[in-house]
């Protein structure tokens, strides 16, 4: 049984991680934190867990964590993470960040996109970018794992099978994304009131929002060429599920079977990613509650245009679900382990 | 293992059994029925399932089931169940029954109300009314499990210690209970349309649901006295959940903390249910997904009146999570077994 | 043309109201205040508002409303209206005041509840309740109107012909009342944070929220002898509309068709009250965007329980739309003036 | 007073149309139609028209009609304006067609996309196309409007501007649309059901909606040279609005500043279009319940691509308030007549 902490555990994310961690059946969760909370019971902010953990959140607090586990999971803010992980690396705690800070792999893109210097810029290239559907090879033993964003989880898995296949006409790439509530944090604001939500949709971030380098790196990646992300999130009024629709200019002659082949190609071995029938498309509510990606792909030749969505659960496989399965490879347990219940249908 | 049938599988009661099933140890899931979808396989109905199950669905006929399962879970509407629980019992099969039919002791009361010929009015003394904290006394190794209806369930859980406690002071019960959409079955119609149910609110059937002479049946052998219910149910824009609250006449000087003591007591030992603190008040998101029943009392002094409040899962402790709860009980497992997941905060 | 000023404008409230004067033919906005977003357009706010005005939020200051209107709108929390109100009454602006503070007749009962001195209880007799179908012989003229609050409007309007004809057993009047989220304001919290409304209900403050005696004294009125309330709102997942179901223990013998006729003949020449055939219920989404009440009412024998239930939008016959058809009354104008347009469907 | 028919009144377009012609002070219903409701008064189906219209659904019949109205606004399926348009216009009857029959300017490219037989192709030259914004010159006195379908409404908003401004780089356009699910239409079927669409997103028909090639014709008229269509609707768990996003490749070294100040040039007389404030996007819901289109644009350097995003309310512009807008122009009104009324907040 690996110790593990959850550091940040009463936001969203970190209460999911929290929640796939107690019904892990070789991970034992020893410590939460949370400086908003400290000295609550998990079961008292959270009804939820009265029966499953005796824990009190904690102020985080770098030794604490150290003495009371073997991992930590950080569910915490970008720049948090830059004060955490240095030390807990260096005292052999393996760290699975769920945070932005050590996803790029460059200082400097860092810097121009979160306006703040990146303290420890040499873990960088230690840092294993924990997205096993792109490569996993770095993750098994693995000190320090930068969990991807829930936007470009979505995003590059949709895209990964075309780039990878070298069947675009053009490094321009096209992610129209819309997300659940859940994804704008637990910290009540304006946007955020349930009439702000309620009954409405909406763009925000146009072309300016901080998961377009960490999509281009990933894309690139993908693709072994240049990526150009242009990317539009938007706001639905539901609390969890992710959706992004990529629109890639192809080479014609490209048809919908021969995309979908690719598809069903690339993620035939993959545990969590499913791909849809040809010429059916996925629903966030299918994969609600899993670590599951569902993938649908299509082409239109008139526009010489292949469109492929991707749904994910944003708390799900964007976030604490796909934490457990980079953290499962890290240990050398089975990706799956701990991840496998089925999702609800309604 | 426990050869398990799910006869009316395709519907939301039926379908979140399966689940419940798929993921617990000691059952496995050896046969599905719909008419509706006969040789469709599972998975491609609910994406959900894929790499969970393979099978397919088949039309509902009672030797296959009798050749296939051990158990027979019936998610079927009432007067289905009248066709295939004689049948089943003769076999052999334990049955656990999700449907009205065997729910009253008295057949005559259930053909006024259902307005139906109870056709095997003999196994009415044979079937155990499946709410263990209630009476428990006669699950083990029972032949037919009659399992509540979500509405009863709630009710009941809300008034059983303060009419086992007797503190009450008048046999009348109001019960105010609203519920997700999801109870309203999955074939569509103009009252679940989206645009029907979205940001809307509704009584329906005031002082004339069905529910109403199984809550009497119930409450009075908690009281052990007779009780007369007043119900209202009201549809509410969520998917799943339901709340009953429920208002009973007190005696002077009951107060809120002796009410709070005698539901403590009561339900102490209880695994899937939980009593709020002195104060609180449970509401539906914390349950859902689980087998839970969360539980709020207070008194109202300037009234003489208790008000209680149950929250449950409609399809959870209301219809699937209760049936396997029942089959555990059947089984001589612990009742918890299958069903100890952590719910979802969001 | 009375020029109308709305104070604290910007809350949902107070920006119902401004929306309804500026739909208004015989009124004209002068002056909206809201301390939060001094200085800035409404429309900049608001973007509905474009070409419909070109005011911006000012300050609160009582030297300036009573410079720019004839009749001040109060949209403000409770003990702001204290501040107000002598003032203006003093400098002969009409106040039409939606808070609580001159709602009650006794200040020691405001004292008791609201928590705080009542520092101008002269007034209190001058206040006239706002809630014509009650009693609206004061209105015309009158100087000072104090708007019932969104749930006392609908308990009372669901409960008032059986009270005033006499049919009831017992003083005690249960209301179980259900909102949706804009009752609980503009302010963001926790508790109306998108995440924790969304598929989930719950019930608040159980007994002991500050509408109760303000629905004991208009139901006192109604009766003309004590009515006890027990009163338990919920909060539903959606963001306009409001519901209450009131319990009415009632003398053997009277049956739903007495009932309705009773309900009917009340109601007959009322405007803003549509009665439901017999056997039918109000839902919510009827009445949103409209200042009507819809009022259904049946009666189970069984347990000799009146079941009456009132539908509103709780921004307009619970809050802007009533503040109108009062300030209409003053006026001396029809009622319906400026509130006759049909609402959605949808 | 016009006399006005909504023929097909019942669903939702058509109800909506109802409701804006009772809320105009120049038209008078005298007549509505429903197959389904035949005989039937509209305020029992609808209790919101109580006290509104005394009027009951009638079958559709064109003699009816005929001898009803002046003006029949058609709220009818594809295919029910072929049956009825003829005999309208040749008896005199302005006919405001909301349906797709009249819409594509080329009959053959109707066969093709909607799998039928156009039967009155010589009127297609004499229908006006009735997005005023686009061309509104021939709507004065015409005989037959065809109103546009919801999304090439908005999607044609967006990029019109642009498209005419001679900006673009490229044909293609990538239009990226969400709806609410009243554009499904009333009709209950398993993709309405309400725990089909809460909580879930998911496009559909990509590549493949009908509304693809009236955007082609639409832009191409806009642009004065082919455009392109790649089309990919998502349906949203909301009940009204409608939002297109729409990506368009531009020449290097058009800004931001530019492209907004185009937008504001072309639309600067419009007066249902609101221009969002530089570096703004719009929201559905500061359009719900109102004709406006509200329009944002961005230009991301980076990729050369041009964004611009128009949110409708889908029964509004959409549909009845386009409607009422193209009769107002068709009559000599100003387009604003019957429009005027201010959305709402929540």
């Amino acid at each position: 049984m690996a110790r593990v902490a959850v550091v940040g555990a009463a936001g969203y994310a970190g209460i999911e991680t929290v929640r796939w961690v107690l019904n892990h059946p070789h991970l034992e969760l020893t410590h939460v934190t949370s400086a908003a909370d400290e000295g609550r019971a998990l079961a008292a902010l959270y009804p939820q867990f009265e029966g499953h953990s005796e824990l009190a959140f904690v102020a985080p607090d770098i030794s604490a964590i150290i003495e009371a586990a073997d991992t930590a999971l950080l569910a915490v803010p970008h720049t948090a993470a830059l004060k955490l992980v240095p030390d807990l690396v260096d005292a052999g705690v393996t760290v699975i960040d769920l945070s932005a800070d050590y996803r790029l792999n460059q200082a400097d893109v860092y810097e121009a996109w979160y306006g703040v210097k990146h303290t420890s810029a040499d873990l960088l290239e230690k840092a294993v970018y924990g997205l096993p559907e792109l490569d996993r090879s770095g993750l098994a033993g693995a000190s320090l794992v930068a969990c991807p964003g829930c936007y470009p989880t979505a995003a590059t898995l949709a895209a990964l099978p075309a780039l990878a296949g070298g069947v675009t006409a053009n490094p321009r790439v096209i992610v129209d994304a819309k997300s659940g509530v859940s994804g704008a944090g637990r910290v009540p604001g304006p946007a955020t009131h349930y009439c702000s939500v309620d009954e409405s949709l909406a763009p925000y971030k146009v072309g300016s929002h901080r998961h377009t380098p960490e999509m281009e790196q990933a894309m690139t990646r993908a693709a072994g060429s240049r990526a150009d992300v242009m990317f539009t999130p938007h706001l639905v009024p539901m609390s969890r599920g992710l959706l992004a629709t990529v629109y890639l200019e192809v080479e014609e002659g490209l048809d919908a079977a021969a995309a979908h082949a690719l598809y069903e190609e690339r993620y035939r071995a993959e545990p969590f990613v499913r791909v849809c029938e040809p010429g059916a498309m996925p629903s966030t509510h299918e994969v609600v509650g899993t670590n599951m990606a569902s993938v649908g792909v299509t082409v239109d030749a008139h526009t010489s245009t292949l469109v492929a969505v991707c749904a994910i659960d944003n708390l799900g496989k964007g976030a604490a679900g796909q934490a457990i399965q980079c953290l499962n490879a890290v240990l050398g347990l089975p990706e799956t382990e701990g991840l496998h219940s089925v999702g609800p249908v309604v």
